[in-house]
């Protein structure tokens, strides 16, 4: 961004923002936002993005030929050079320099090649760590304990809650998670004593009495993973569940909150009151049917389903309706967790009178896994068990990322950035409001809604080939631009993103 | 292991192993074979075994207490010294150096700490896998495909196979597998027209007619894994099961030998055909239900549940019986692939007439994931995906260890070790005819059977104090000991183990 003027954002010139020999030039209308110094934290990274050829560039699509070869490539988006990716700038393999609003799906904490991360792999003591994985549960490292307190069961850990078990992935976080609940929920039917041979038999068979006729209530929109029982609680897009026979468990529906909020009160308060009504309905009917639902799984803010937010009452609600019917509460904060709301978990925002029985996490912590209350504590051995449960070199990165969140703290700086970002989505909505609607976000988790799916991938299109990569084309609920930048986003970045967002959407109008 | 005589090891006086200040003093009884100079590639790793403590000792005690605050450990079988563990020995936290015939379930292809791994892991050019995980089906790292190329697809992928899926762990593998011959058998059914309105929405719901009424055949003690959908498949033991609400798909019996095979040739084709006209009537039956079998998941050997082996006959049987059928045939080959068996795959050994239609790997392999033929490849993006599917970092490693497998021919190691580790256990269940029966394996892969849980656990104990770690107290099977050693496993350590082995029975009986 060559020059910034203010207050004249509106009506600024094209300004030319690189013209390669043999590309198209990438012109950027100038918005309010003043591209001002970054901090030193991203000093090494690129000052700004450039680009060199459209994006998917010659050598992503000879490589995606290549690929192809050997699987479905429809889902790549372009090959990156992840030596050369630095801060919150993702490099493809043609040399383009993109602002990473979406960094691995929400996944990169501290931006490419974080110079605290290169240190830890660098150091000869944790070399071990990545090359001799252990079975996890059975042979743990020494360090395995301090790694564990000085991460995810340091400051960071949510409230109240001091139990926590490591995984691979999300998706094996929640079908964790759902597996610990629905074993205390049978432990409690079965009045502690322990399982009896008729039990263990059959469910050898998948067979009653072992194989209890148990479900678990979830949202429509919501997305907690891809493995079969994760997959059975998720209904956020049909290419994630077409043609999988996944049982018929209780949907009940997420609040549509009407934007603005302070608008809407009264509108909002019914409909959340609704839904509840409907998660006590469905409890209550799948009871009568005998399968009781032992287990309510919930995002905070829905992500893959189009960040729908619901209000602290809501989950407060919830959280009640699960204590009188006697399911447990289980949160995903996959998305959510790692300080991008503002705080370290997006719960916290919520004010919850006790905690959560499950919090699962994934992505942006590099491990997976979940915290549970005591009453969620397997009883046997060999229960919540695979042959890694997780893999302890995350956590010596992991380790790293907390100390740097705490240092910088970025939790802050989510919450400043996100400032940034959201009013100026409102701003641009109130401009273009043809084309945006319900900008809404906590902290830098922010999205603003297009009127149709293909409006939005026309933009994201067009963003990625303005230098600002922000949001996949499989984007976010029906037609949803979601940001997601990592933690160490500062205000220029979200400036510069602001810009060639307005930009591109003068051109769009 | 100080002196050894090769003709008089039945009646060999008992030869003090290492006495220890304060801890008790180890004997060991000579076996037959001797324990020869082992062989270049393992002479960074320790000479001998050395038990210093009781196996747990005393820190992995402190450990394991502290550890017990935030979760379940009574699978913990001792704490491990990453650092100081060397090629087949794996040294405790209490100094224990033990001789590892079972390497984190099956997982340790090169032993502890192996050069080649190091120096891959020290090279600064690889330093960015480790750091900047990408969202791999999206975003996939400039030498991706090369590192496919040069691991997973090099000489080492399963005959008629060239296509590939990289995944987390074992278990989701298995699942997308699982989830790929759904899509596969639903395209079929649907005349390959593309899903309509009404499929898609239903399938948000977990209704029909998106969310069809198809199942998946295993078999009694098979294990695929602790998600649903491979919970759904696996019937070794009661606590991987209990209490989860999993579907009612067919179960089919797996053949139980009778050893010696050349003895029983007649009962055991008579079994191996009893059990394949049972998949074949369980296949009608769930058709008649209205809950067509779409696909046959099966291990080449069952190893989770006991070691069981059938014929190439069985599996050549089985693979006519899914053509027949139209449900495809998946080889769960996450324990039995990687050499181990002699050939890199275990259904290597079958001859089949065609491909498997899904062959899956993990553990070993380092990567998880699937070989799959071109008629599962998805027709649609996103369909086999997550934010992960899998870690390119593992696949640095996974490309030295190819290496190391095709440099050193460890596959035919496999079968010369192997050769010494089955007829040694054949000798000794000559020799202990109360105690052992049932000697078997291909490969390493190698397994016995004791009369009961309890005696095969104290043996398993003992064994773990004369340092030589076997198998862990789970076991395998209902009395089964097995065998799981790296593939840098050498002569000498089969003798050692065996002489250990010896050893340990002689004090049993």
């Amino acid at each position: 961004m060559a020059r910034i003027n203010r207050f004249t954002w509106r009506y600024m010139p094209k300004i030319v923002l690189e013209v390669s020999g043999g590309c198209p030039s990438v012109n950027v209308t100038c918005w309010r936002h003043q591209h001002t110094q970054q901090k030193s934290s991203s000093s090494a990274e690129f000052s700004e993005p450039k680009i060199v050829t459209q994006v998917p560039g010659p050598k992503t699509k000879e490589l995606s030929k290549r690929l192809g070869q050997y699987q479905n490539i429809d889902a790549v988006h372009f090959f990156v050079d992840y030596e050369r990716s630095r801060g919150n700038y993702v490099v493809d393999v043609d040399g383009n320099i993109l602002l990473d609003m979406f960094t691995q799906i929400a996944s990169i904490p501290l931006g490419y090649n974080h110079p605290r991360l290169i240190a830890a792999m660098s150091d000869p003591k944790n070399l071990t760590s990545f090359i001799n994985r252990p079975a996890l549960g059975s042979y743990p490292s020494e360090d395995f304990v301090d790694r564990l307190e000085k991460s995810l069961l340091s400051v960071m850990a949510p409230p109240g809650l001091r139990h926590v078990q490591t995984a691979g992935c999300g998706t094996c976080s929640n079908e964790n998670g759902q597996k610990a609940i629905f074993m205390a929920y049978q432990r409690r039917v079965r009045g502690h004593r322990p399982p009896t041979e008729e039990e263990k038999t059959s469910s050898l068979m998948n067979q009653l009495p072992g194989s209890p006729k148990l479900s678990f209530l979830s949202f429509k929109n919501g997305f907690h993973g891809r493995c079969m029982g994760a997959l059975a609680m998720s209904h956020a897009k049909w290419f994630h569940k077409l043609d999988f026979p996944v049982p018929d468990w209780p949907v009940a529906t997420f609040p549509r909150l009407k934007y603005p909020l302070d608008e809407f009160t009264r509108e909002n308060d019914r409909e959340e009151q609704t839904c509840l009504d409907e998660v006590r309905d469905l409890i209550a009917k799948y009871k009568r049917r005998g399968e009781p639902v032992a287990g309510v799984c919930v995002e905070p803010i829905q992500a893959e389903g189009g960040d729908n937010h619901a209000s602290a009452s809501f989950f407060q609600g919830l959280q009640n309706i699960c204590k009188e019917s006697g399911a447990y509460l289980m949160l995903d904060e996959v998305q959510t967790g790692c300080g991008v709301t503002g705080k370290f978990w997006a719960h916290e925002h919520f004010n919850l009178s006790r905690p959560a029985d499950v919090v699962t996490f994934s992505k942006k912590m590099l491990s997976g896994g979940f915290y549970f209350t005591e009453d969620l504590k397997p009883t046997e051995g060999y229960r919540i068990y695979s042959t890694w449960i997780g893999d302890p070199s995350k956590l010596v990165l992991l380790e790293e990322v907390i100390e740097e969140v705490k240092q910088e703290k970025l939790t802050d700086n989510a919450v400043q950035v996100g400032t940034v970002l959201l009013s100026g989505l409102k701003e641009l909505q109130d401009i273009y409001p043809q084309l945006l609607k319900n900008a809404r976000g906590l902290g830098t988790f922010c999205a603003v809604d297009f009127p149709t799916a293909d409006i939005r991938d026309k933009v994201v299109s067009k963003l990625r080939n303005k230098g600002a990569l922000c949001v996949n084309t499989g984007g976010c609920g029906v037609s949803s631009l979601r940001l997601r930048p990592s933690l160490v986003l500062q205000k220029p970045h979200a400036e510069l993103f602001l810009n060639v967002f307005n930009s591109v959407l003068s051109e769009t109008r």
